[in-house]
């Protein structure tokens, strides 16, 4: 980072968001991190300090009793920074001007695209998490077929899926990165509810329980012979896994059933491909591609509408980098993690589709989240 | 709002938090509410505009196909409004620098403190709504001494009283305002883990499940002879109750007894005397003054550390106004609705105290969660 920092030419940066105060120093309690383009970073603890300095392997700890003495502190460590670097993507406008108050004279910069990008590649110790958390994420899964009966409510699917993932450890919550974004486990939707439009850049939306909450499981009863899909997160140790399933009680239409298989093609064909150095837009549009010579184009990640990306990276938040994308036009990188996820909507009928989670290694991807892609006929 | 906005000078405001686009439109898609000073509201509708049309009653709605439409579309119906009002508390940096260069020339100026001061006063569509909220919220909350058992660990018991609220069409997750801010459910914590402080500003904290996620139900064992406090959210159909009580398996000791009966009678106290037009902060003061004379202040909400409130609203968004706080010198409004919530925390005992959602009426308090206060010995 401090590298980063300095080829940017930023002073120093305050790091505030908790995924990366956690991140950075191994602590999520309430902090501000200084970290000066040369020399030690700097932790100053709001609350909790006890537990910060119990977690955290920085030497520099302090208990910084009012936020008022913070440019006093800063300017001290970081000899009084030109250029400071804060979280703009996610620190809200009243935070930034009152920081802008508090470093008058000084030009307040984003670092969120900065520490965004150098959390693309994981560490062996993150990608040890990441596959215990797989490893609990496919025992859920395991046990769904067990629990999806034909007249239960999708929410109450939801509610069994969820205290079995919850018992193993579960955070009950997926931190997700940006404005007006919120999600706890993920999307379950039967029948039609699988083609609801979201109203974010999802592939999936889902009805949910009434406009304040618009997505994901709702009151509506499943039935036999369509799909219920199951596009729940694992959130254990800090970690994120993505991974999606179809399930169904007897057979499926044939149209359901023959685009379910484009889709694990798709997945396929993309796994088969990447490697290091590939450009990420360009594994999006042999996705898009695909869809369109099995003629299914019209119904890829959304009807009418085709979500801008089919795979987004995975770790601390479940929306990070890098993005298999259109303008993503950046190279795969080794060691970083990523969520596939083609995806049909057919309206009236429900979605089907794939998700898995993939480790980028220098020989191709490996499936973290390895188990029967097939649509699973209860 | 209109009238406010006109008091405040602002000749518009642009509406984008989610919650907020919900009460105002009924809607919570991804959407600008343009509201003028003057005039018929606007809405404008990036994604769904098929569902946001079919849930506001909003005449105006119409498809936003570029925020870079945004300047002529609210220049337009807004007469180029020299003063803009955003919710600059939860609008991140980065989009309200953008909308700075999309409104050249406007002051951009905070409506948040507007809206949510809107936002006290509940209609009685909203009462009604947030009293079927608290009848769910009694009914989970009446299963838990089923659940419990000695020697489960906190995330099984919190697993199965998810499960329970899930099934009854809880939202999975409590709206909390804030950056940095989220939960799910809310806490539990047996023991000692109930007196682990915690990294916000909340009477409780708990371990949780490690450092990346240091909050609420960790993997630690219920005992008998220990306070398990569960302070769980009610959260349906868009609003929520806040409720808390403690559960033990076998008598606790004297001292967590004798100070789980003063919380109730703070809780009783403040019940009895608040009336509509008294100020919050006196509350505030009056329970710690409670606390002092019984002995137990340096236990009261946090140890060797006061929380500075003891009571908050509730709504739509967890941490809602008013707040009977320290500094929050302002009248009780009639027809608001506050949780109020007097804890004890012993470090390496547990927490014990009481929290109920009450609606404001000009005769008093009305107990929304009313349900047994005491301690419940299983």
């Amino acid at each position: 980072m401090q590298r980063k920092l300095q080829y940017q030419g930023i002073d120093c940066a305050i790091v505030l968001q908790s995924k990366a105060l956690f991140y950075y120093t191994g602590t999520a309690q309430n902090a501000h991190l200084i970290v000066p383009s040369q020399g030690d970073p700097l932790l100053l603890v709001k609350k909790d300090f006890g537990r910060a300095r119990e977690e955290t392997d920085l030497q520099n700890v302090r208990q910084l009793e009012s936020i008022k003495k913070l440019p006093d502190i800063v300017n001290d460590h970081c000899r009084t920074p030109a250029r400071i670097g804060l979280e703009m993507d996610v620190l809200p406008a009243k935070n930034y001007l009152y920081y802008q108050r508090l470093f008058d004279g000084a030009e307040l910069v984003d670092v969120s695209g900065l520490i965004r990008a150098q959390r693309i590649v994981k560490s062996v110790a993150e990608v040890n998490i990441i596959r215990e958390s797989a490893a609990r994420q496919l025992e859920v899964y395991r046990q769904i077929p067990d629990i999806l009966r034909e007249g239960m409510a999708e929410i109450e699917l939801a509610a069994e899926v969820e205290a079995k993932a919850r018992k193993l450890g579960h955070y009950g919550i997926t931190p997700l990165r940006g404005f007006n974004l919120a999600i706890f486990y993920g999307h379950i939707m039967s029948g039609e509810n699988g083609a609801v439009p979201s109203s974010f850049e999802g592939p999936t939306g889902g009805k949910g329980l009434g406009p304040a909450m618009p997505q994901s499981a709702g009151l509506r009863k499943i039935r036999a012979h369509e799909p219920v899909i199951v596009d729940y997160t694992g959130c254990y140790n800090g970690y994120i896994v993505d991974m999606t399933r179809v399930y169904s009680i007897g057979s499926l239409p044939e149209t359901l059933v023959k685009a379910h298989r484009v889709a694990v093609d798709i997945q396929d064909m993309i796994a088969e491909k990447a490697r290091p150095g590939m450009s990420c837009e360009k594994l999006y549009f042999q996705a898009l591609d695909y869809a369109e010579k099995a003629g299914l184009k019209r119904y890829f990640l959304g009807y009418n509408y085709t979500l801008p990306f089919v795979g987004h990276g995975v770790g601390l938040e479940l929306n990070e980098l890098p993005l298999l994308a259109r303008g993503y036009d950046q190279p795969l990188v080794d060691s970083s993690v990523i969520a596939i996820e083609p995806k049909f909507l057919f309206p009236g009928q429900g979605a089907v589709g794939i998700e898995n989670t993939f480790l980028v290694t220098e020989h191709g991807l490996e499936k973290l989240t390895a188990s029967n892609d097939e649509i699973i006929v209860i």
